[in-house]
């Protein structure tokens, strides 16, 4: 069961609503309150993995008896937790889209005691997986038309990270993954050949790409930089030849100045008649690495990507929040120096010509002119408004960011000194705001 | 079932070893390339985590005909994979030991397509664990003798990495995690009062101090900067006095200056008689902010440490490797571009004194003169030599910190600009490397 995965003082404050009767729903608002440095942009992603947690939070008995033995709450309160789901409506951008600062990604509005609950691990998952793919995304920008595979599985904050990660890069861009549980589970493409322990399991590199060809003739990539990569090209050329293999295959380069290796690699290749072998280049790989290589004009065919993306190196999570912004009948705010938040239920209007940014303003406002609603309904009553389609998912979400990445404005794209859209606020909102800060200033959070 | 928890290239490696029954046992090595910048020492830790791995890993019938099916492997292989289990043996460093750069953290040997498999499962666990345990290291370096509460869990990389994160929080010293699930499998403390939406969700301050104080009595924590801080103290103030609450208790500051802050709450608290009172602070706080406020005599005695602690914010990974050194009887190397290893199953020799960096020896050669092994068994044949103890583990890690803590010189503990120690090869260790060096310059790997 998933009810423990929470903060304790989600499961503190939901007992006091609890013991008090304080059922009246809640809405909070998920918002990110400014980009890291050198990102133009956000991804949203992570919204179906927190709308599985969301139907599946609940206690198991083992979990009651932790709660009422060593945490110590009383027995009412764990009786109620017991028969504790989530009943609540959830409306998101939804993902693979591009999304800025200040703009909600997720609204939950529940019973408080429900909707602090799931805080913790909806803001997780929601945090995760636009971080990622976000840092997924720059990577496409700066590869142009090659191809990119995660590589990250073995780096990623542990083993669950991974399959995120497979995830988010698939949003992004990616063509495939390394990580085989993750391209079982969401539909991707699994994607490796062989590592450097191959090649020295073998007497040399011959016997090491010959063995391998023998056993997997459709598309090997040879690794070629075990001892010396010029030689290792040459080797990969031989076995090649020698067994007539004629399908697609290629050679991957994983250390060394890779842009010249690249260009000798590609002469070896061509001078040998192969002009359809691949070059794959991996290794300590970012966004800037590969930008500077594709500047350069190296002749790389695919990018394998692994921890620089997988832990998003330079910006290894967003500053973002899950903010109480009505209470029943009343907007709330905080005014904390920093974080001050926007009281109540809001939307997020973009312009589809990409003219100006966003305008976040209340919910049931209609739309300014011309612009589209980015938050729509996913979950009402605790029940998805789709099924779980975990492959199907990934390909909507990969298909809207390929609309956005269309649409977004070239400074934004940028991937040094991007120039993010900002958002601005409704009238609506900004008289919200005004008066709800004014009566909070005289005592109270109305 | 954790089979396919691995990259596609192990599976294919392993497919062509089974293929050609190359059975012979392998050894790889588990080391840090070099440490991150402004790491002066990392802390061991993840081992339990990846025992746990090796131990479960095994293909169920559905992973089997996803790799039949999808990824294409051949009956035989496929019926291979299905018997297949970790027969191996593991060496490695305990949880909570300070180690360096170029000092294999673990080494297995088992059956070459068993060690191959679960590379990228024990690399991650490993390398996951043990870069948040050193980050947490330099928290605890920094706070001093304040208590040290993990809040990362809302802004780790997934539900799971949360509670790797207060896992290896704890082994670096941490007293409390937010993390309820992770207090529960580990046997942690669990910590938390309340957030701003719980005073958000009264009509003003003292009614929500009122409330919590009512349903928790013992050593509640006050959240008071949600509009105005002193005035937050004050109510604070105003109820302890108001119900006579007289054990321990404090407030939580999570925004603003906290020095200045920390200053203003105490000389309130004190000014009351609440002298017992706690003073927390929480909001972005990592190493560097920790240490200023320590330096500027900041009156805080607790610290919940969250983001940038969870995914090690500065250095979110680490150049780590998974390497065959022996396969057979037969010592092996790789010689590509700064990424040569070092060939064979290998020791670190530690100098209890501290006067002197390790020693990387071979395995089986006599310690140096008063040096002690760092490496140690904990599986053989596929079985823990310790029967698992997630609670005991992270106490017993927790000992080993604190005794190598001391033992740190002070070079390497300091925060900015750290000196690592560094390890040195032993004249046998090099003497095979050259040997080996040469052999494969002249064609082969041997």
């Amino acid at each position: 069961m998933t009810g423990l995965r929470t903060d304790l003082y989600e499961l503190r404050m939901a007992a006091s609503y609890l013991r008090r009767d304080m059922v009246a729903p809640a809405t909070f608002s998920l918002f990110v309150r400014r980009l890291p440095p050198r990102r133009g942009f956000l991804v949203a992603a992570g919204l179906a993995e927190a709308l599985a947690f969301l139907e599946g939070f609940a206690f198991d008995d083992d979990e009651l008896g932790y709660l009422r033995d060593v945490v110590g709450l009383d027995q009412p309160t764990v009786a109620a937790l017991a028969g504790l789901r989530f009943t609540g409506d959830v409306r998101a951008v939804p993902e693979g889209r591009v999304v800025f600062a200040d703009e909600p990604l997720l609204e939950v509005t529940a019973p408080i005691a429900e909707a602090q609950l799931v805080e913790t691990g909806v803001l997780n998952l929601l945090t995760f997986h636009t971080t990622v793919a976000s840092k997924a995304a720059r990577c496409r920008l700066a590869a142009g038309d090659a191809e990119l595979v995660d590589f990250a599985f073995r780096r990623t904050h542990g083993i669950e990270a991974g399959a995120g990660v497979a995830r988010a890069s698939a949003i992004a861009g990616f063509a495939a993954t390394s990580d085989v549980e993750a391209a079982w589970r969401y539909g991707l493409q699994p994607s490796g050949t062989m590592a450097h322990s191959y090649v020295e399991a073998f007497p040399d590199e011959r016997a090491a790409f010959r063995a391998f060809a023998a056993d997997f003739p459709t598309n090997p990539v040879f690794l070629v930089d075990t001892y010396d990569t010029p030689a290792g090209v040459r080797a990969a050329v031989e076995v090649i030849t020698e067994l007539g293999l004629t399908g697609p295959l290629g050679v991957r380069l994983d250390s060394g100045d890779l842009a010249a290796l690249a260009e000798q690699t590609r002469a070896i290749l061509d001078g040998a008649g192969l002009t359809q072998a691949k070059i794959v280049a991996s290794g300590s790989l970012d966004e800037d690495v590969i930008a500077a290589l594709v500047a350069k004009g190296a002749p790389i065919d695919a990018y394998g990507i692994g921890t620089r993306m997988g832990v998003s190196f330079d910006a290894p999570s967003l500053d973002s929040a899950y903010k109480l912004v009505a209470f029943g009948d009343r907007p709330v705010l905080k005014l904390s120096p920093g974080k001050a938040t926007l009281p109540g239920p809001k939307q997020v209007f973009r312009d589809p010509a990409g003219a100006s940014g966003d305008v976040v303003g209340l919910r049931d406002e209609p739309p300014p002119a011309g612009r589209e609603p980015l938050l729509v309904p996913v979950m009402r009553g605790g029940r998805r408004l789709e099924p779980a389609d975990p492959a199907g998912e990934v390909r909507a979400a990969r298909r809207r960011f390929d609309a956005d990445l269309a649409w977004l404005p070239e400074g934004a794209r940028r991937l040094a000194d991007p120039t993010p859209l900002t958002a601005t606020v409704s009238p609506g909102l900004a008289e919200l705001r005004d008066r709800v800060t004014a009566q909070a200033g005289r005592g109270g959070a109305y």
